[in-house]
């Protein structure tokens, strides 16, 4: 893969199902179009707080229809899932600790994001508080200590609040929301129209 | 095609730029699938009444995305679209003509439905009063009189009112929505999707 191919851009929420979905299919999409994935977590609450929507299976009908839904596509693209039981939940922890992480290394910071995806909707694991992801962190061999103090650390909070408001510039209103040259893709369900647009050159 | 294989429920709304795709669409669909499909328009407006939700062009930041969408679809279906100027309209005589036509003949009432979606999305027109649905209908060799007494009809009136029922009590809440043997699929880009479950007979 060559560095000099610009990065395409994979917004996610650690709270939202079809962003865990497409964090188990994104190795594979990087690879078969030959571009690098920049992983970004943000928070839909701040996002929803803009659009005027609420979480999506407190809407009414549809709502009935995306918990459906989730373990449909999950079964669809041979995702393991299990809807968990505490849902949604505040992922701000998840977020930071991803950030931090990143900061020093980046391979690991997507290490533990698949690693928090997994315990959430794969495990039932509550990752909601710190202490449930400085445990997975420390699992990939993070340092905890370290990371406990990070989750603290107000350059880090800053840090990853810029983040979501730079998720929000983006125009982003979804979880997950990839941006290529531009151009947005929102859905778990429009990854193969983001790979066809990539190859095709767009249309 | 076998006429004993259940029918696929194809609900659509005359104002929704996806349904329009999926109109132009799901002959094919229909065709690869070996299953017959029964178009069934309904209105958006009373379901958006129960999910709470805007019209999607309203929602901030989402509705940009959707305007982008539609004809970033459109293109890639190789379906002629042109925004309309006024978007969304109110489609209660087009749904109404459609089922007045359809309880003479249903060939009809399906040549209709895509007439007056091209007038609408590729062709310009306002499909919003009677009467341009009436000269769209006389097009065809439409009785323009007999429809333009039956658009005034109470019984036909109440007709297309239990249809919208029907779409409520089915739990559609989008255009376009599909059911196939109660199982719900959502929008033009799951099209691909409820054909694969009809192919592989689920998951």
């Amino acid at each position: 893969m060559s560095p000099a191919k610009p990065a395409i851009d994979f917004y996610f929420e650690f709270s939202s199902p079809y962003g865990y979905i497409a964090s188990q299919l994104v190795d594979g999409f990087e690879q078969r179009v030959g571009r690098p994935v920049t992983w970004r977590p943000f928070l839909l609450g701040p996002v929803f707080k803009l659009t005027g929507q609420p979480p999506l299976i407190d809407i009414p009908i549809k709502g009935e229809y995306a918990r459906h839904d989730f373990a449909r596509s999950a079964r669809l693209y041979k995702v393991p899932y299990t809807h968990p039981e505490k849902f949604p939940i505040g992922t701000v922890a998840a977020m930071r600790a991803f950030y931090w992480t990143h900061d020093r290394d980046a391979a690991q910071a997507k290490a533990l994001a698949k690693a928090l995806y997994q315990a959430y909707f794969a495990q039932g694991q509550d990752i909601s508080a710190a202490p449930a992801v400085i445990e997975i962190a420390k699992g990939l061999g993070i340092d905890a200590t370290a990371l406990a103090a990070g989750l603290e650390d107000p350059a880090v909070k800053d840090r990853a609040k810029r983040e979501v408001e730079a998720a929000i510039a983006a125009r982003v209103f979804g979880s997950p929301f990839f941006i290529v040259d531009g151009e947005p893709f929102w859905g778990v369900d429009r990854m193969g129209m983001a790979e066809e647009w990539i190859k095709s050159g767009g249309w």
